[in-house]
């Protein structure tokens, strides 16, 4: 199988996903297409290339900033735009990209459309917490929703857990702002109620308990989904920077040497950038969306998730999901 | 003026509130009211008790999971129903609580009702960032509002900013999920429209970027605004016990000494339990809603937040904020 890259998204490229792409090709038994500009791309492959890596030529490059479908309607030779329709000519299994988020979730709706059974697109996120890990969904995607869609992102989630993050029987939590029935908004309460017709749904969780307790999958809706992530990620950078900045200068730092073993594992732990690609779920079609700021290591683990997708053939889990629900 | 401080409220009450009491009290130009059983309030206070704090009984508690209303209804002897009538009453210019926040909320609300031109009331609540500290609301008292209600909030928001963290012009930013404008969920989008009309408006912020940039006064309605707390807590937490769980034991572990300098200040500005209380702003009157955890570090913190708000009217404050936008 094929996994189309986007080499011409995100803040570093096309150099940072050339090189994410030369630090998976080894570790993958499918093949990466480089989508872009050859010349640009070719300045940063070594020769041989590996035997795993070809380019896949696109002219034109959707910007960070533009406005994702008017981007899309311009820019036809994109690497976005040629990345998705590769998927849609099932050329690639895979789309993975650090470009604009949004042009890249739009790109991919617009072309492979919504999973029978499925209404809107859901973007899943990984969280480290004290146990582990959870994924918790949309991150992104669909901000306007009905309470119905979070049953949706429930099934999606709980199939991504089973199948990309190996849990057996994974609960869902409906994020909330108290732990008891009967506690949030008015659109947390309907969907509680919609929830709870469920065996795995194990009721509210509060923001604070999913990174305190042993947690599989938590669902809500775009806005508050995305505002977790941006929290989660800006206190940390807050934190780790506070600690930095605790540390004396001069002769007396040499004190604080071990202090660097201590956090360069939590750092990692905690830096988002790294998380290797987000899965924008819910479509005939699987994109993993990088972090902008993505570095090679990023992109090297988006590539290893987009493997593990394909090779436990992900999007036929969520549609069995779908059905399995509605029986 | 007296500050009415429920000594029956949070998980370790009556004890860590009255030695909070004893905390603050030298530092008080006003009289502590410790509102609750008087034999368990005794038990606590020294003998002779400083000349500012003195017992006003009440002989019923609310518990931290009854449900608000109902509790409120049935117990009306209780150490809040009783600390919000104070207040009521004049005989209390502010009521400090670590008990039942909803309950809280929802005696405030109930006795005091609406400042003339606010709809709804917010609680605000203080976050560090790496510039110092910005206040959000709403954190919790309001979860299903207009667009409309996040100007008022702004309102207050901002009287808050002025009197008690001493800002000279603060700006108000909307958290969204995106920066640019015509981001977000239709919700937000409308309350761009309605706050843009305020030269102290300053767009959107990302929940990332509050953290990260110098920041006053950030909007939300309650859900979100809960959903940020909680998450900014569980975050800060997981951080702090994974560095702790980085460090080895034995012989080791004294490498690692200074470690415990550079971490203690960090702690101590991210622990949203020590953080004294958050204002609950629109009524006519004043609570501060003390985390359930508090300890007398928190609880002298609340009492030290109340003397500013007394000494700087702070009500008074959104009371004319209301007014001037209107002219």
């Amino acid at each position: 199988m094929k996994i189309a890259l986007d080499a011409m998204g995100g803040d570093f490229a096309p150099k940072a996903v050339v090189e994410g792409a030369l630090l998976a090709a080894p570790q993958l038994h499918h093949d990466i297409l480089l989508v872009g500009d050859p010349a640009a791309i070719a300045t940063h492959l070594p020769k041989p290339t590996p035997g795993n890596i070809s380019i896949h030529p696109a002219s034109e490059v959707i910007e960070m900033h533009e406005k994702p479908v008017e981007a899309l309607r311009k820019k036809k030779d994109s690497s976005i735009v040629v990345g998705v329709d590769l998927v849609a000519q099932k050329e690639a299994a895979v789309f993975v990209s650090a470009g604009n988020t949004g042009a890249c979730t739009a790109g991919s709706l617009l072309k492979w459309r919504q999973m029978a059974g499925f209404h809107r697109p859901a973007i899943a996120t990984e969280f480290p917490n004290l146990h582990g890990r959870f994924v918790l969904l949309d991150a992104g995607a669909s901000p306007d929703i009905e309470p119905e869609q979070l049953v949706e992102f429930a099934l999606m989630g709980r199939a991504y857990a089973k199948q990309v993050m190996g849990r057996k029987d994974p609960k869902v939590h409906l994020l909330n702002m108290g732990e008891e029935e009967g506690k949030g908004n008015a659109f947390a309460k309907q969907a509680y109620v919609l929830l709870q017709k469920y065996p795995w749904f194990a009721g509210n969780i509060e923001g604070k308990d999913m990174f305190g307790e042993p947690t599989d999958v938590v669902v809500c809706d775009a806005f508050v989904g995305n505002i977790v992530l941006k929290t989660a990620e800006g206190v940390a950078e807050t934190i780790l920077k506070m600690i930095r900045a605790q540390i004396p200068t001069g002769p007396k730092k040499l004190l604080f040497a071990p202090l660097k073993g201590v956090m360069k594992p939590v750092r990692e732990q905690m830096d988002y950038a790294e998380y290797g690609g987000m899965p924008l779920l819910g479509l005939n079609g699987l994109t993993l969306i990088c972090h902008g700021r993505s570095n090679p290591r990023a992109i090297m683990n988006a590539l290893l998730n987009a493997q593990k997708a394909i090779d436990t053939d992900l999007l036929a889990a969520i549609m069995a999901a779908i059905q399995e629900s509605k029986e």
